[in-house]
């Protein structure tokens, strides 16, 4: 099996699967790991490692439309070097900080590579599920999209005249969307953090919610960053619509809701298309169901 | 740095880090990681893995005193086998279940080696602490000591006429002790688990509390399954004491106390010795901190 093949195979045997978090009793849970070779190009620094990965995981809180209370890491790694530790305890520790949350420690491990398993607990009695958006309404995205292709080109370039690493570096620190979220949650209908790429987000979406989506390319809130990294136009699509990574909300909303959650919002809401009754298009034409290829880029 | 420095290190930088689990609002959060090639010796089905690696974190929130919750897991493998997955997940919910918790899931991820990243949430007012024991209690264990000893060298001789490594399998599923924790937690002044081997817990313990410990060896709960497989009496105590990962609870409290919470535990608790101002002793000698070495024996 494929990595989707056997997320689908688990999730027709957990009754909480199939969400980008799991809720008991009002409590938000939600795991993920990442590894040096597969999510950390040469040129990530331990804080980023340490923002980015915790922030992965705040970010799923945050897509339940949830508070986000507390995280926990697993540090991974050949070897400990206590600068190293310090600056990923430093950078998990301020993401948290960024979205109100407490970064409460965790463990180490040896491992044969540098590998972070990071852990958010949130908080709400209303979550917003990836399975109630309905035709007619608006689907919407948080901040911009791409900034993880971006980054990607950035750390391969690495020109240090042009302080390309730092940049990169910049752009993987991304803050996860839980105010937003707050502020979308009692009128959003579906949602879901793009971190698998806002194509195969939408085609999520219109699984859970059997229906389709409408977009359209010039409504997309593409990070300027990616203009200046892509060498033609097809490749700014490419970083924006399908490389993914970029941990921005994903959701739907009547359109009587838009204007109350994007006034309220801190961050920027885009919309970008409408909910249809079937099939993910853009401008017209099928939008595939393929995202960000770990490794690849 | 070693692990334990490094540990030491991150305890200095996080107010929470120290104990089994941290506590944020009432929630017990708590992770851990394991590996194929250090804690899954040869002939561990993944069904005892799915329930090993999920009690492990279980066991943490047992140790704060609380109610187990739920569990998520991050299973990371080179491939995806559906047996294998189904398994892991089976061992993972099947432990949940025994402790009264919840097993929602958790995320899949590529990996060189087999790896569970597992995280337990649990739920309590009043968490025990590691810092509360005083000279004059009594130092208390739950269940047996030496499970992981005698099921590593079953696993090592595996002789299939034997049934050693079923057996192994069998002693490697031990149970969260949840509810005994529940039971001692309105009494006793410190507690953690026994991961690290009973001599290292009793020196944390003593570090934490400011107080020393002197315990008898032929207190000690030591399970039927080490005096099978070891060669001398030496080895007896090398794996009892110091071999660790049981998973039992290590706690003190008040002499008043004792028959309480003896009587209501639903797992046996053994008085295994004193409460002192200082040092860490076995029948009057010095008992080294030394535990567990992962991928030794």
């Amino acid at each position: 099996m494929d990595e989707r093949a056997a997320l689908s195979f688990l999730t027709d045997r957990l009754s909480h699967a199939g969400d980008d978090a799991a809720v008991v009793d009002g409590q938000v849970l939600t795991t993920d790991m990442l590894h040096e070779t597969t999510d950390f190009p040469a040129g990530t620094t331990r804080y980023t490692a340490g923002w980015r990965s915790v922030g992965a995981s705040l970010s799923d809180v945050a897509a339940m439309g949830a508070e986000a209370t507390a995280a926990v890491a697993v540090y991974a790694a050949p070897e400990f070097d206590d600068a190293d530790l310090g600056d990923f305890v430093a950078g998990a520790s301020d993401v948290c900080e960024a979205v109100g949350a407490e970064y409460v420690g965790g463990d180490l491990d040896e491992s044969r590579e540098f590998t972070a398993a990071t852990t958010a607990l949130g908080r709400t009695d209303d979550p917003v599920l990836r399975s109630g958006a309905s035709p007619g309404e608006r689907v919407c995205v948080t901040g911009t999209l791409g900034r993880t292709g971006a980054a990607l080109e950035l750390f391969e370039r690495g020109d240090s005249e042009r302080n390309d690493t730092e940049r990169a570096n910049d752009l993987f620190r991304f803050e996860p969307r839980v105010e937003a979220g707050r502020i979308v949650a009692p009128y959003a209908t579906a949602m879901m953090d793009s971190s698998d790429g806002l194509a195969r987000s939408l085609h999520q979406l219109a699984a859970a919610s059997d229906c389709g989506f409408s977009v359209r390319w010039d409504a997309l809130p593409v990070d300027e960053a990616v203009r200046e990294v892509a060498d033609s136009e097809a490749e700014v699509r490419e970083r924006s619509v399908f490389f993914g990574e970029d941990f921005e909300l994903v959701f739907t909303v009547p359109e009587r809701a838009l204007e109350t959650v994007r006034e309220a919002s801190p961050t920027p809401i885009s919309v970008v298309g409408e909910v249809t009754a079937s099939g993910v298009e853009m401008d017209g034409e099928t939008l595939p169901d393929r995202g960000y290829t770990h490794g690849g880029g």
